[in-house]
Order: structure tokens, then C-alpha cells, then sequence
């Protein structure tokens, strides 16, 4: 089972610095967790990505039970084993997958859908989104929620919440007292009484092991996602991890991190790599641009991962624009190292007492 | 500068044991170099290529003049700094892939092309092969030849061998006293009159480092390479290493060793993986085949790669019919180390003197 230690809790913030305790090891906290949609982390090799300092990962509900299905994983030995990864996994319910099919129809049992695989229809419910990834056998698993889009109206992002805590219920029950955490996902979209409902319910009924907050980076801004974040965090038990979904760019981690987040995960550092999109101290650059041509510095020169240690901005920006694979290989190498380094930098600076000061020496440096 | 010595000799038949000392450090033949057209071997980073065990790569004159151009890399610091690769490097001279353009017009200096990249009109000679040779600092580097196709009148490949020997003239004059080591090829398409001709001149002529093989891998088959490199690689120097260019399948290079080569390039264990075709001690699979999904051996159960020993075919397949890169990162680090494994072998078999039953035990297992 998980459990979860807060070490260090800010002064002047709500940024804490923690311990997850899993079967697969513990991962420190605020963590990112790099995305492995279909049980590979884009473009990575699961060595490669431990190199990174990556201690957790993330794998796909809806993804895999289409291909190549939840039976054949469990055959395999569980997620683990089947990708080679011996850390913590945290696996997503499907619900925002599925929410954004145009073939979704949402029903009072679930949502019905058609694969984007072979076009057959599939149905998925809280029941089967958990008997799923049970057969996957992450250590943390989501909910099975309904993730409103942006914007919506009240009416409709009420719907979500009702669907969401009668859900939840099932979910609950039919997770019974498996050895996995199952965290359940707050939503209620930009509107703070139905975040605030959403959370006092979730909270007040479920002693779960971690609580999620959902239904943002879908287009809502970081003004809006400060205030979800800001609002509904204090909502959350103290003692337990909060895990921001899909959020999301450097400034947001950080927003993020003051008010209280402890787990992130985001594609954005694997799929920015496939465009050549880069991170660096001073914001991100576009590595096909023609000033890399000759530029003999790492892509980042603060950064110790292999692409940076072993190579220059010229070779990186020949792979991208020679099409080499390595290119994206190495882009996507550094992107994950370059998060990971810094929630690490940012649990150093709550550790040391001084989150306010990191977080402005590295937001005034890095241009967004 | 190069030196080679032939460390054990086969009693039965003309396949030898030997060792290359370079600059950048030793290489144990019969070697298989991977190609590393464009400054990188297709979808694997340095550190993979190293440990499947290569101590040796190539890398395309033509393609890097082209992209990114040899000023840049001499810039770099040389291609050994540019690509992060810090073994020995062997350059093609470009003349394979020019003579194969349709915009190639053939004159008595050299060849007149338009570039792939964009457009503009180029020429390559046997001082310009050379120069970008020399600015993108290999160890070992190539004459400047014509490239016969297959098949080819007599006629055609007479103007190939003297035009091959013609530009050689010029490329050891051009080469000078240069610390790498320029290798001449011989040519003459599958006549014999003309291979003699043409290795007895350059073998009487110049005394260089070593000896290629070129104009086979074009499309002649099996029984002809056999019968070439049969009839060539008597008529050149027992101390000086062999290079047969662009060979092969694993087959091809049995019979090659057999007949007295040292060293080899092919883009075959690349190129296949990633369209997952995968090599085995059994012979070739096609990793996308239904029968894989439910496969929980490792791609090859007699290999000790990080692919075989890190992950199931079940798991490869889902990769390859998910379009996941991973798929064709693992299918490349596998195929790369199931052909310098084999060469190992070749040349343990040789050093044991017993390389007829170690061809015979292979190739009998062997479906090709």
C-alpha cells in the first residue's frame, strides 16, 4: 500500500517537500511523473528515462486496454514487467480520454465509444475502468471521473460533478481492498462552489490514499488554474499526496507547487522534443532554428543529462533538421531530465526553507 | 596511422582472425561497422551503439557535405566530437551514392550532381572526396570511385575501373602524407578480367593501409559475391586488412570471412528494424506478426542485448504495431548486436581454429 510522509513544509507558502512510500520504491516529492501513454515513454528507453531521475511513470488506461488490452499485460506479468519499469506506475482511468472521443456518448453507467483501434464499440464504466488497471497492476490508480472541457457552462460542469461522486462510489466499491491506491479526481471545472462541493464530498466520504485534482490544462490559462489550484488544495487532506493532472509547463509546476501540489505529470516534456522544442534555463528553444547551426553549446549549459554532457546545440539542431530519430531521442532525454531536475531543485529549496526565493530566482531567469 | 596484424589464420580456408590499431583505439576482426549515415546511427545514441559491443562506425561523406557540411563539423572539432563518438570512424568517399543520383552526369575530373537538400548544383572529384575526407577527420577514408551498377556491359565496367584508377592517382596525391588512412576499392563489376585488372594495378601501385571491395551489395546475389571476393581478395595483400563495402545478410558475410575479409558495413540491421524485421539465431522475423502478441520470449533467446534481456517480444510487438519509436530503438539495438556478435563469434571460431564447423553450426540453425 502507499503511503505518504510530508518532510518540510514551507514558510511563507503552501509548498511541502515529500516521501512517497510504494511496493516499487519510494519517490520523493513534488514529483514529476514523465507519460508512458501506451507503456513506453515516448522516444525513451526505460533506462534512459531512470537516468533522467525519473522514479515514477505514468501509463494509459484507455490506450491500453485498446491495444493491446488489459488481459495480455496481466499475462505478461503486470505494467511493470511488461515495459520494463521496476518503479512506481500510476495509471489514468481513461475518463479524459474517452470524454474527448467525438464518438463518446455519455450515459448514467458510464460513457460508450468507439476504438480509434478497430472502430468496435467499447464501453467504460467505473467498474471496468478499475477491473482494468487492476489487470495492469499500477501501484496508484485514478478514478473513473467525467472531465468537463473548457469552457463550459454551470449546468454542464455540475453534470460532471454528480457523475463524478456517483462514480466514485462505484469505483470505490469495486475496488474493494486491493493492494493498489486508488485516488479519487476533484473536479468542477473554473467554478469554485462546485470544486468547493466536489472536494467536501470527496474528502468527507472517501479516506483514500491521495486525492487528484482534474479537469485542468484544458485551455483554461495558469490565471484560472492558480485559483482551482489555490482554492481546492487547502480543501485536500494534509497528510495525504495531491496530484495535479497534466499540468503542465515550468511556471505552472511552480504556481502549482506553492499551492500545495506534491505529484504532476505532463506530455509536454516528451512531445515538445518531437517538435525540437527545447527546455533551457532562460525558456525554451526551437532547436531547427538556423542560430543552433553553429552554436557549440549544450542545449542547455546548466544541465548534466547525456544529450547535454555529449553533444552540442550543432549536432542536436543537424539531427532535427536530417530527421534523425537521435534528434528526438536526445530532445526528449533532456526535456525529461530538465523537469525532473527541477522539482528536485524545487523539494531543495522547501527542504532549505527558501521555496519563494528559488521560485523567483528561476521565473526571472526563464522567459515563458 | 593504421596498422593491422593478422592474429590467427583458419587452416582450412581464408577467413583470419586479425587486429586494427587506430588512433581512437583497437578494433578485433573480422569487424561489422555499423553505418552512422548522417553522423548518427539510424535511432540509437552512441552509448547504445558502444554497448552492443561496435568499437568502430561509418559515416557518409556524401550525405554530411550535403547536411551539415564539413566546414561545420571541422568547426565541431571533427566528427569524432561532432557525433559523440570517440572509437575509430570510417567516411565512405560519397562516390556510391552520387553515381546512384538521376541527376549524376559523369565528366573526367570527377561528377556533377544536383543536391538532395536543396537543389543547388555540386561536383565531387577525387581532391574534393579527399578534402571533405580530411576536414571531417575519419580514421580510415576512401578513394573517390566509380560505382558500376549491376548488371553492367563490359564496356561499363571497364570505364569504371579506369576511371577508378585514374581518380586514385589523384586521391593518394591529394591525400598526401595525411594521418588517416586512405583505402583504394576495386572495381570491375562481376568480370574477372576486369577485378584482376583492377586490383593488380592498385595492389602494384600503391601501398596503402588497406584494400576494399566495392561495386558488390548492387543487386548481383550471393553466388556472384562469392565468386568476386573469392577471386579479389587472393590477389590483395595478406597483411593488409580487406574491407568489402555495403555486405550483407549474415550469410553474405559468412561466406566473405570465409574467403579472407576483415571488415564490413551494411545499413541491413538499421534499415530492418525499422520496418521490425529482427534477426535471430533461426533466421528473420517480422515482429508485427500476429503470432508475437501473446510471444513471452525475448526477441532472440540466445542474446544478451538490453532489448533481449530487458523485454518480451509480446512487449517489442506492441511497441512496433503502436508506432512507438521504442519499437525501432530496441529493434536497432538488437539487430546491431546480433551482428557484432556474430562477428565475435566468427572470430572466436577462427582464433580456435574451427571456423568451417562454426559456419556450418550457424548457418544449419540459420533459416535464410
Amino acid at each position: 500500500m502507499l503511503r505518504f510522509a510530508v518532510e518540510a513544509t514551507d514558510s511563507r507558502t503552501a509548498a511541502r517537500a515529500g516521501r512517497l512510500t510504494t511496493a516499487h520504491g519510494d519517490v520523493e516529492t513534488p514529483v514529476f511523473m514523465p507519460v508512458g501513454t501506451q507503456a513506453a515513454v515516448r522516444a525513451m528507453s526505460p533506462d534512459q528515462v531512470a537516468a533522467t531521475g525519473a522514479r515514477i511513470v505514468l501509463a494509459n488506461t484507455y490506450h491500453l486496454t485498446l491495444r493491446p488490452g488489459e488481459r495480455l499485460v496481466a499475462k505478461a506479468g503486470g505494467l511493470h514487467k511488461f515495459m520494463g519499469w521496476s518503479g512506481p506506475i500510476l495509471t489514468d482511468s481513461g475518463g479524459f480520454q474517452v470524454f474527448s472521443l467525438p464518438s463518446a456518448e455519455i450515459e448514467a453507467d458510464g460513457v460508450r465509444f468507439k476504438s480509434e483501434v478497430d472502430g468496435s464499440e467499447l464501453f467504460l464504466s467505473p467498474e471496468r475502468a478499475i477491473e482494468i488497471q487492476h489487470a495492469l497492476g499500477a501501484d496508484i490508480i485514478m478514478a473513473f471521473d467525467e472531465c468537463t472541457p473548457y469552457p463550459a457552462k454551470h449546468t454542464l460542469a455540475r453534470r460532471g460533478v454528480q457523475n463524478t461522486l456517483r462514480w466514485l462510489e462505484r469505483c470505490v466499491a469495486a475496488h474493494g481492498d486491493h493492494p493498489s491506491a486508488l485516488f479519487p479526481i476533484v473536479q468542477g471545472s473554473t467554478y469554485m462552489d462546485l470544486r468547493h462541493e466536489c472536494a467536501e464530498q470527496i474528502v468527507q466520504r472517501f479516506d483514500t490514499p491521495g486525492y487528484a485534482i482534474g479537469g485542468v490544462s484544458v485551455g483554461e490559462g495558469i490565471d484560472l488554474l492558480k485559483q482551482i489550484v489555490g482554492y481546492v488544495a487547502p480543501l485536500l487532506p494534509e497528510d495525504k499526496p495531491r496530484y495535479l493532472m497534466g499540468v503542465g509547463l515550468p511556471e505552472d509546476l511552480f504556481e502549482s507547487v506553492e499551492r500545495g501540489i506534491d505529484m504532476f505529470d505532463c506530455v509536454i516534456p516528451t512531445r515538445y522534443a518531437r517538435s525540437a522544442t527545447l527546455f533551457t534555463r532562460r525558456g525554451r528553444i526551437r532547436m531547427t532554428q538556423r542560430r543552433y547551426r553553429n552554436d557549440f553549446y549544450p542545449i542547455d549549459v546548466s544541465c548534466d543529462c547525456y544529450a547535454c554532457t555529449s553533444f552540442t546545440r550543432a549536432y542536436v539542431h543537424h539531427l532535427y533538421v536530417a530527421n534523425e530519430i537521435l534528434g528526438t531521442i536526445l530532445g526528449a532525454i533532456h526535456n525529461v531530465s530538465f523537469y525532473i531536475r527541477m522539482m528536485a531543485d524545487m523539494r531543495a529549496a522547501i527542504l532549505a526553507g527558501d521555496f519563494p526565493s528559488f521560485k523567483n530566482d528561476f521565473l526571472s531567469s526563464y522567459q515563458s
